[in-house]
């Protein structure tokens, strides 16, 4: 990994020791229940997140999309965020797959205010209702936001009270709890089911996991395959899988970094940092200066081996992950205060 | 019709002029397009619609599936408010016959903000999103709204501007004309498609009628059966549904009826009626009185031959129509003043 | 009713009693149950039928389509006759609408196999199968046949033996038990649920009955909402439904009156009746003529006032309903007899 | 692999060179096309079968299902073989992901009779037919038929003469072509899109290709986002894909080892091999013996460290692959020569 690559964490490579890991590993049929090294994962996915079991799939959007379709019946309405990432870039996959309405509320602080999940809740037997089947929530966004255990909390007694399952999209659940200081399943017992994702800042080359109670993993397993996500020897990918759940203890490394850099950027003129938005490995700043040319920007920093995503809505983002090192920010930021100067 | 239904304008009974026409109705297979009622009654509501063609339809509902499945492709995502009926009262229908996803914005005055709109149509060509397939608007809303025609046609003309076809669920579209003092076809044509109730303050026993291009009556004609909504002699409801269509021209009557009605319920002291909202055939009130027992009243009336429906979020809907004639305001307003004395 | 329709019988118009019933029935807001004429409908089909409930619906179609939709869960595999109506002219619906896999098996007599819905059942739970939801059986087919009683209880002890329900399309059932001297319950009884055409042989104008237990009748209901079928004063159309019911007592003579065509029929020199397989109302016959024009057959007929579908596959249907007089076919013998001297 | 897995080729391992690829390959983040290794199986794929283009997929079933979604609309109705993949083992997923109307025939041989296919496909535009909208063919079947040449070509012809696209499941695509004496390209060319399994007989971990024209695969990309199998660094799993296309020159040695182990088994006594069916590198067979033990005949090689599946209707199924070594062959003979005195 030669570039300094800023735009994501997704854009992380499996480390040398998770291609020692794959490379090593002992595989078997996983549709036929025979990878050990999978059924490793997923115990090991299960119990960190509280849960009675876990399952691999291949992609973030393929454990929200087999949570839902195991938790709703046709025709039943869902509650989410409008920023959230099943709304936002999951491509209408909810519709098409489970054939849910999508019911959604303002979540831009990261949140959804449980008040407003309860009055849209359908309470009445009416035959003009959708049933609402489930509550989604998410957490950390990336918006670089993280709800509160309150929130969560809050939002899971509702559900409760009125018989509703909760999915957590917890694509980024181990930054949130890096940043709450706390472990990943005490953000997760506010949910039903969760989807993690071993990739981004864990650094898995693919894949993710769905964890929950037996019942629904067995009903999960059905769905999986349904919708081709069984994997013959995925013991090769869980290998590396395991390695990025360790690799959760060294988020906060991402999440120091973060703020140091926050810091550095916001000291170099015509750079405003969002300092208060620093909580996870994300930071957002605008940049005061009057015609400033973004593709330039973008462009020159390309030419020096430094990719960035060009600003949306006025806002730019850059994201530090395993390959983010203070050398490599401290680099970054000797260009900018030079451009900028 | 003995009791005084106020419930609802969708109580309406056909007319005995109605139950004359039906009884002498010409029909035909329509199936085969063979029934000359049926035909009579599609090209008289193209016309009034402004429309190349028209479909008759068994109900509101399916009169908007049919119009969603017909505009969008799978996993498209359609934009529409809050509160409308597609969202609010079809049962979750869009998602199980369309696989659309639904982004819902603020309506609650009647109108969506079309900024709004234009923030969250998908603009760019990227993986991750669904496509924009198409933008709902309603009016009149069953909250008494009327959407303003600027406001229907600054939406229209950024639909257009983004190549994305808008559908009206007219249900009550003679009701809005009416309060807006222009023609039916003035309100669609700021729509590609339009549903039309015949039913409700038109009073024919069954039916709704689909409206657009000859192309999209055509292929909405398919769809029709693959929903099940073929019908064979459908002329019957049809000469009933040519009736309806007249009885547009005595809507005025329901809407004075209900500023009527309104001006003497507010004299009744504890009636407050928020009588800025009376737009169309539809009276809103809360009661202060304390510890005010809603069931007692309800029964109260019932007991008496007149039918409401409870308070729904503390307000109470009174809806005018060819059967609440000024005696039979009368009488209600009688027994009222009884009951708040 | 001027001209001679062979084509089909759901080219019936509803019988002046049936419009004089029309005129005056007492209707309601069916959607809230309020509706006296569609209740008592719904009583006396269920009764006939021997079944604990029974809905009104808006066509054959969307009867066979919400009782799918009522039986089964996405994904799952049902069984079907390769010629029965479900899969050969409801447009793909059930793919649609239901989500579930149609495995179809021959059915060209009138009758599937049970051995082969037997071997056909997903037996074992294996995460490669769809689970089999539902069998759907069929009499009398628009083939003109008509299944024994034996075949249909044996294809239900095999659908009960693996806890499978068995949906009865029984579009034309009075045809099948008028033809099999039975009462329809007879029939009825070897479904679960049963599907039942109003229209047709029945001269109602519009309208089928759906029947089954009280607990899959209730959730039909909502599903018939889901799918746009819910219609207001629907009571118009039951009142013709009622007398529809009473009408079946006569579909004798239209089964006799087949009998006495095709003998008549076949003594055409040139035309070969397929008598055998006169079962119902349905006549077949092919024409033993070598370069028979058959347009210009058509057409001929046409000019006359007799209207007949062209041959399919080399055969001539001729169906006799309520508007097939002994005088309507002496006349229409007369001028074949003329055409084929 | 210590045990003698002969269950099916699908148990195959990577190979000590996949897993060194595996450990080294450059990758990126494939949702945004940066993927190197993806790029390039994608584009020896594509060579090897002739077509456009190619894209990467996590399974068999995902690369059949995208396929369907991506040639299809809803509620048209495909033609598929009763025994194939799609209908035998995807778990319904054509009806839940593609909304369309499954409509077989028999494919006992592993070709259908293209007389069949023309017959059922629906010619006339009626508004009671679904739309033909894709023909399915699949070679080699797991029942170890092949197609010929001629049956591929015929079923192709047909489909242009009526403008319907054609789908090759071929997931065994190269012991097909091994069997023919052909190359994989010269199957592909009677089919629109092709899926291939990089994983059973060519040992790769993961994943399967699916190829078609340029437009096809762009399409195909956003609906594999849709069913959440876009994964970020896939080139992991393609390195592994790479070096499986290579190893498809190597599975004559399977099919002649099929040969060996038929010849073979066929001299126990007892055992009767069906050897004219061995095609590929699967040898079936049944045992003439009275009160033949099925279990304890399948745990008394499991002792012994040898896989085998139980009869399935009476027939066992050996399945030879890169681990079934000719001293392997002769150690189970060796056992079963001892079992069968």
């Amino acid at each position: 990994m030669e570039k300094i690559d800023l735009r994501s964490d997704t854009v992380t490579h499996p480390t040398e020791k998770m291609r020692q890991l794959m490379a090593t590993a002992p595989v078997g049929d996983d549709v036929y229940g025979d990878d050990e090294t999978v059924i490793r994962l997923e115990k090991t996915a299960a119990e960190l997140l509280g849960k009675e079991a876990a399952m691999f799939v291949p992609s973030g959007v393929f454990g929200n999309q087999v949570s839902v379709l195991t938790h709703t019946k046709r025709a039943q309405e869902i509650i989410l965020g409008e920023k959230c990432h099943i709304i936002e870039h999951e491509a209408g996959s909810v519709a098409l797959i489970s054939n849910v309405q999508t019911r959604t509320i303002d979540d831009s602080t990261g949140e959804m205010d449980p008040r407003e999940v309860e009055r849209i809740i359908r309470k009445a037997e009416d035959i003009h209702f959708p049933h609402t089947g489930l509550i989604c929530v998410e957490t950390a966004h990336s918006t670089g936001n993280v709800a509160s255990l309150e929130n969560l909390q809050e939002i899971r007694a509702i559900a409760k009270k009125h018989g509703i399952p909760v999915h957590l999209d917890g694509a980024r659940l181990f930054n949130a709890a890096t940043y709450l200081g706390v472990e990943g399943k005490d953000i997760a017992e506010h949910a039903d089911s969760i989807s993690l994702c071993l990739s981004k800042g864990l650094c898995a080359p693919v894949g993710s996991v769905v964890a929950g109670t037996k019942a629904f993993i067995h009903e999960a397993r059905k769905n999986r395959k349904i919708l081709g996500g069984g994997m013959r020897q995925a013991g090769i990918l869980a290998a590396a899988g395991l390695e990025a759940l360790e690799m959760r203890k060294r988020l906060k490394e991402d999440h120091d970094n973060a703020l140091y850099f926050g810091e550095e950027l916001d000291k170099i003129p015509g750079i405003r940092v969002h300092k208060d938005a620093i909580k996870i490995n994300m930071i957002f700043f605008d940049i005061e200066k009057e015609n400033f040319d973004d593709e330039k920007f973008v462009s020159h920093l390309k030419d020096r081996d430094i990719l960035i995503n060009g600003q949306d809505g006025g806002l730019y983002r850059f994201v530090t992950h395993y390959y983010i090192t203070r050398e490599r920010m401290d680099a970054v930021l000797e260009i900018l205060r030079e451009y900028f100067r």
